[in-house]
């Protein structure tokens, strides 16, 4: 499938003018906070800023500094989420992770370090109505605290005696971990853009079904993919014994979810004027992946 | 000495109201944040805030949604700082450390919820203009992030290879792990309220002396101090090979230098107009503090 890849080089780019301090003193912390930042990727996140910024007519360029501060927001959860105390992975897109390569300590100040940075890079780098900047970051905030992804990894972690059926708790666990900050890639180039409420609605559901469509395909990418492509070893949801849309519906079942979920962020897409093909290329992209 | 209890009584009334969280499933997140959000302490930060916003003419209780944050975003790095791969610390306060009792994993994702949620606040509670609100946000990352509080952080557990003499390093540590938040403190009032440049140069330079006076008084107490009124066992700076103003100054060196920096930031203040007694109050507080 075609991914926009000319969004991606823009978001590459950037990231990788983006310095963090200019006394020599920190630039070993800065160092680790790059590694983990620059290690690649398919930037979803920010790409998919980027495209709806295109399709609501905002230039691309333009908002650069929040897709990037994305970025930095999911690179800290990776780092910190990778941690012994977390899942304890070694290894991720075929490199140490952070804490392998810096040690706990560091890894656990570079996560904070690009969490304040990613705010920073967004009230200093931002251009536009202050009035929607700050509205734009508390957005990034809800989708990135209690009630979206540091939620969501506490639930992963730590809350599994929740009750409830595991098909619920899932898409809580998920829609909080990873649904909320897709979503509010989406939902910030509304805020900044003062996109009407009539054209948001469609954005909105689009970008909450495919936060799911992600998820289940990483889901199954855990269970299917090859240790090379995945750049770690596969199996690590079920060594964790983690509640996975696998583990719940079975691997068809997610399939079948997969495709499910695939139409639903087609549909709601067909729903949203003015759109660019680039989202739909970035929707097909997440379902047709291969790592 | 007189300390402002009435700001602290306001700022600790303010905390206990939030909530993080509306959702079942993540209450124990909101509740390891409140158990080390609400485990006291003098609330230097916001009370030194709450008064600032006096001095200027500006409503005290109108800067609680910030005073609040800088004290999230404390609490956040005491969280972090006390794990195993860092300070290793099993109490704080007189209470077991986050980690002891919530486990590692809730404790870091604790700290991050913190941060998150700091500055939401800000951005969702504070009034004022939004051009404001949007620069003093940036103050804080800036006092918080690499070229602050976390860079400080690097320096005090990972960095100790750095060259330049030891009272370079400790002042470099200092400044940025501590003096930055506490100038952070003053200056982002100066920002909400739109204080003039000539204004906001004694406040500046007053800050700054106090970051200093408040290391150095935290240097002594670790090794003076009794384990009952630190909360926690005292001489913990030498065991960890800590660089402190008293392993560079020697005790009676580390006392002169905290009678010269009270005496720095008083006649700082004292060209500061217009002003409160509570600045002075809290400047000679922080000098006489026992705990």
């Amino acid at each position: 499938m075609a991914y926009p890849d000319r969004l991606r080089e823009q978001v590459d780019d950037y990231l990788s003018t983006l310095g963090f301090t200019s006394r020599e003193a920190t630039r070993g912390l800065e160092d680790a906070m790059r590694y983990s930042l620059l290690a690649g990727g398919k930037r979803i996140r920010p790409v998919l800023c980027l495209a709806t910024a295109s399709s609501v007519g905002s230039s691309p360029e333009r908002l650069l500094p929040t897709a990037a501060a994305l970025e930095l927001i999911h690179t800290y959860s990776l780092i910190h989420d990778d941690l012994p105390a977390m899942d304890d992975d070694d290894l991720r897109r075929g490199m140490p992770t952070s804490h392998v390569k810096y040690g706990e300590n560091v890894a656990i100040l570079a996560g904070d370090g690009l969490f304040a940075e990613a705010v920073r890079l967004v009230c200093e780098e931002q251009e536009g109505d202050p009035e929607t900047i700050v509205t734009a970051v508390a957005e990034l905030m809800a989708a990135a605290g209690v009630e979206g992804m540091v939620g969501g990894q506490y639930l992963d972690v730590a809350g599994s005696a929740e009750s409830g059926s595991d098909e619920d708790r899932l898409l809580e666990i998920h829609s909080l971990k990873t649904g909320r900050l897709i979503a509010a890639s989406v939902g910030v180039v509304m805020t900044l853009g003062r996109v009407e409420e009539s054209a948001k609605m469609a954005y909105r559901k689009y970008s909450t079904e495919l936060g799911v469509l992600f998820q289940i395909i990483d889901d199954i990418l855990d269970v299917t993919g090859s240790d090379d492509a995945l750049g770690k070893p596969s199996g690590s949801d079920e060594r964790h014994g983690k509640l996975t849309y696998v583990s719940v519906h079975g691997l068809s079942g997610a399939r079948e979810l997969a495709a499910e979920y695939h139409r639903r962020a087609l549909d709601a897409l067909g729903e949203a004027e003015p759109r660019t093909p680039e989202l739909e290329d970035i929707t097909n992209f997440i379902y047709t992946r291969e790592s």
